[in-house]
């Protein structure tokens, strides 16, 4: 098909494929702090109201805090992902746009966890974004893998990190399911799940003997 | 003229131009997800009355999808232009400038058309936008073209691709047109339009040999 | 004095003070579209109603465009005078802080005229605020060619070229003087002010001979 | 551990970690201006009522130029860290991010203090945030000194820079105590802190003999 085949050219360089997307990760982490001072206060709050209502914010910041972890730990992946490419097509430049568009809607599932954690679908909706995210970040990295791959960087990657990485998107749909019975325990799986992914997946496996 | 030949010197590297024009790009395209927050809700809001809201914001995911893919498209398409040049004079970048002026616009409109998407005005409002940004952004394009060519890059461009461009701006002002007998119909059109250019538009042609 | 000497230390490469203006130039460039969403309407707005408030926001609309295009010409210039520099010490990395620090201030007086174009003391802080960016971006200007100039470049810069900015800040004062007589005035001036300096201000005189 | 030896892999270029940092410092230091702007006032306001409301914003100004100062302070500083280093690994990326979460905080206890100056919690919190910032960037740094630091650059530090640091820290912290007492002492406290590292700590000792 012709628009099949006109995905394949562009052979861009990478230089601003990376800085359109730092520009989306960093602003996407930044504007999370917006939430937090969205804080309801009386007219003249003495030292006791404010604390009170630091302490009624804590899902809000509990949120702020997952979500800069998760945007860190995509931006880490995708400085790896990126690394293993000679080069970009077309196709690769719309798979990050994509990718890049569901990371920079990360502050909407976050305003909604933080402010009303005990509401099951706004704690649900959070893992459900999260899966999708993941998801589309390993269309990404699959994609490279089979059209971009760098030949020099090929020999460092393991042949099933895409199917390994599976874990991520079915550990935040846990996590949202979990919210309809307790959304706390949500909270704890949203928190645990990056971590899966905290240093790029590959590395583990690739460098094994050097780690014995 | 004086003016016009001080726009014709600067000689200036692209470099802080790309990282300007990937600032505007990235933080216009980030902080669209700013209207997605703005969301009514009652005080201790159900499950239920949570997801009313969120089916009532569909215009508004719609419209910031639409605007998303379109900033994505003018951002690569600008990718491609910007390469074409062996440098910049004064002239490209204010013509660069204004483009991204009216770039950083774009979550202004897409508010309009999100919040009022029964509104012919709002709607109509959106495409006006567009196809101008289309404009501004062939007015760049043959700039580059007629002014700062590298030589290495000429043979790779489509002599016609400016005059097979106006189908972008004529394109989207059909859907503004649309929008005073059924605003849906305009989306549909938006959601379409930057299809057409998905990919750079000379490619196409150029690659045209190697495509059969 | 050591703090002073302090100052002339560091030998720093540009590229990442590039970054960090250039971050601060784009974000307040295109922060200053928020102002542009706050609209007032009634519940569900006709098409009349949206029309009659967007005729209302003109000053709004007006106040942006002078903004954006200030923020560009002082990006320009910018670019031009750090290619002039060979390098960075500490006391530019300062000058150069407290410059982006007013520039990143410049959404806060646009938003002012924007939304009380007809109060003098907001249109005349504009011009103020305008004046005195000029005045830091002169400071930033003079110690580049004194301190830091790379001897390749020193041939093209105009002598007196500080001296003869000085019409910027004059012209951005006159305008706000004359917020107090008719502040539609001040706002032609504002936009008339930065047209002194469209291109890069030294280019004209050196470039003299090649422009007869 | 095996969790340990992730992250001390990597062998990450440092383009992109300062590409991200820097969108992150830019970001957040624009985004204090948005404080500026929710200034109240009456309908139309003469030029009195805003230049009462003005005055009345004046520890909102003095917050938003003391956190404009402390982040670009921290920016010069991590630039200068990271030119210590030859490349990344695993822990240094994770040690960066979650100085730059914090990072991305600043806006929030900005904006508390700067709409409750006399409240000791509000004013006393901003103190307690920089110093948790500056003992994160001190975290950070001494992993580059033991772990990465570039052979060439050795000499240049001061051996005893970390623990020369902790003025940092323990000054916020007196500011923040002193809030307790007199709010207004803070912000004098806060204002001067940032001027102990307004120059990166170490070259003072380093280039001593050239200083005397």
């Amino acid at each position: 098909m012709n628009l099949f085949r006109r995905f394949k050219q562009g052979n861009l360089p990478l230089g601003r494929i990376e800085a359109f997307s730092d520009g989306i990760f960093s602003v996407a982490a930044t504007l999370l702090v917006l939430d937090l001072k969205e804080i309801s206060l009386p007219e003249n709050p003495t030292a006791a109201n404010l604390w009170h209502a630091l302490v009624l914010q804590l899902p809000k910041f509990l949120s702020w805090l997952i979500s800069f972890i998760i945007v860190a730990k995509f931006w880490l992946n995708h400085h790896h992902v990126l690394r293993l490419a000679k080069n970009a097509d077309y196709g690769m430049v719309w798979l990050n746009s994509i990718f890049l568009m569901f990371q920079s809607l990360v502050p909407f599932p976050t305003a909604l966890m933080g402010e009303h954690p005990n509401n099951p679908l706004a704690v649900g909706l959070f893992g459900v974004v999260m899966a999708f995210n993941t998801l589309l970040f390993m269309l990404l990295y699959s994609y490279i893998l089979r059209n971009l791959l760098d030949p020099e960087m090929a020999g460092a990657e393991d042949p099933h990190v895409i199917s390994k990485s599976f874990i991520g998107p079915l550990s935040y749909l846990v996590g949202a399911g979990v919210a309809w019975i307790n959304p706390d325990f949500s909270f704890v799986v949203y928190l645990i799940t990056p971590l899966f992914f905290i240093t790029p997946v590959h590395r583990k496996q690739n460098c094994s003997p050097s780690n014995h």
